[in-house]
């Protein structure tokens, strides 16, 4: 039985712990896809982070089983060729939440309590407590999406006593939620949102979902913050938003185009935030990602109990 | 039965509420204690910021039972004068808890998480993914202080999976604290904290509590956060622990002399971030305040109840 991995610099602690844990197994820890092809006829376990797998590899890879696909989104995955293989199929899906829900907390308290002035302040060595800051406590938030991410975020939302309410295709009730209404009645529960939280995947539904209509439904002192996919709205919808004081401040870590360009007019907008895509990045990745790797790697070596976030080839999901 | 008050911009939709629901007591709202001190000889009761309060005042205030401090700190009260009359008095401790926990976070995230990195990357219109941030989730948190304020900080700390120690006099434990340890411990918590909070009021204890050798107990990676009092260390040990890597960040509030001057090194090192003493400032502070003084104003009126919040003036807590 062998595992092999493309994923790069993977703690040696971890190599060694699975090693340990699993002897029946033979573990090959490669520096990326450029090395591991070269073990992948052999592997009966493919661990990657997907955007490199392609057909061929797939026809290569003859004895393979079961690939782990280090990463939560699955565009460039050869979905005919492993359906047709019946290899199994598992990703990280909520690997996300938590540092997409700090990304989230975190701006929402950079905007509130005036960082960038307090920073400029500083730097000008400047002692004035003027700057007006907004706490977040106690606010309303609109979350557009009430999957794993979202819902993190509105855990975190509770605990700073936020009404938190949701928006998704069902309507459905999902924990740490006050309240979650079906898409169809977006337009109801924008004007209540001091905060607007957009963590929606890219999909037919969502392209475009956001119009300057939804926009000047929001509250003049709404923060809109992006940090699904960049389809969700155009930039020039923001811009005006933004311009025209239909909402008071843009936090946007995904984009139309990215990386966003020098010279785009956010960069330099006052009251819009850029970050470069960043809302999913932690140390902690890795790490986490080889823990559901190690549950299911027990389930498929013992046969019994349950792959973890199985993903469907035919349907992508 | 009259109520005079000496805050400035009392809203006036909390001077309707208290002016309809007390028939009984007359409201002499004014600007400040200039304006109000020609209605204090007519005061039954008075509302101030009580730093503006002296023997003399007391003395014009013949019919005077009752003084509400809207705020925490008593340090210029004129306790002899109102301990010889009887009077009551009453503050609004505990009202700084939320910004100050807000604040505590949201310091901590933007340190932890590159803030300063990333908006100057922002100026620059740089996409730039490389800067390495840390969660927040995870750590743990020390902290020194376990009364209102800490255990906000805690509150809030636990609900992104922080371990949190807390430090006290009585080493007592508290709601939302994992461990408390009494201050004779101090040495032995220090080096597991990721975050060191310091939100200790300024008492003959806690001047210079922390020295030099603190901070080398502390991990080379924390990030001490001083939000109390700036009496609680020297200049200079923060200034050499920093600079000596003894720790990687100082968040600092509150200083031994404030305003921080300009040319101060504080201001300039990369290490040490500044803030204007305004961690317990709030938009919300004035509604807050006055909604301790209804309730007790209930209480008072009524003789029913518990006043909330009161002071002994013979110990001045």
């Amino acid at each position: 039985m062998k595992v092999v991995s493309a994923i790069k610099r993977v703690p040696e602690e971890i190599q060694l712990r699975l090693q340990t844990r699993f002897p029946e197994a033979t573990f090959v820890f490669c520096h990326g896809m450029g090395e591991a092809k070269d073990s992948l006829e052999e592997a009966d376990v493919f661990i990657t982070y997907g955007e490199d797998l392609d057909k061929e590899k797939i026809q290569t890879a003859k004895k393979l089983k079961w690939i782990m696909v280090l990463s939560a989104g699955m565009d460039r995955m050869p979905f005919g060729e492993i359906a047709k293989r019946d290899i199994l199929i598992t990703n990280v899906r909520g690997i996300h939440a938590q540092p997409m829900a700090e990304y989230a907390i975190s701006m929402l308290l950079q905007v509130s309590r005036k960082a960038k002035t307090l920073l400029e302040q500083e730097k000008n060595e400047e002692w004035n407590r003027r700057p007006v800051m907004q706490e977040i406590s106690g606010k309303t938030m609109v979350l557009l999406g009430t999957g794993a991410i979202p819902q993190e975020v509105a855990r975190l939302a509770k605990a700073f006593h936020m009404r938190t309410v949701g928006v998704s295709k069902s309507g459905k009730i999902r924990p740490y939620f006050d309240k979650v209404v079906p898409v169809n009645q977006l337009d109801l529960v924008l004007p209540s949102g001091d905060f607007v939280v957009a963590a929606l995947p890219s999909t037919p539904e969502t392209e475009g979902l956001l119009l300057e209509e939804h926009f000047n439904k929001m509250a003049a002192h709404t923060i809109f913050l992006n940090m699904g996919r960049g389809d969700l709205v155009s930039s020039e919808v923001i811009l005006n938003a933004v311009r025209d004081g239909e909402i008071a401040h843009a936090v946007l870590d995904v984009f139309e185009e990215e990386p966003l360009p020098e010279g785009h007019p956010f960069w330099r907008e006052e009251n819009i935030t850029v970050t470069p895509h960043l809302s999913g990045i932690s140390p902690h990745y890795v790490p986490r990602g080889f823990d559901i790797f190690e549950e299911n790697l027990a389930v498929f070596l013992s046969g019994e109990g349950e792959l973890k976030n199985m993903i469907d080839p035919k349907r992508g999901y």
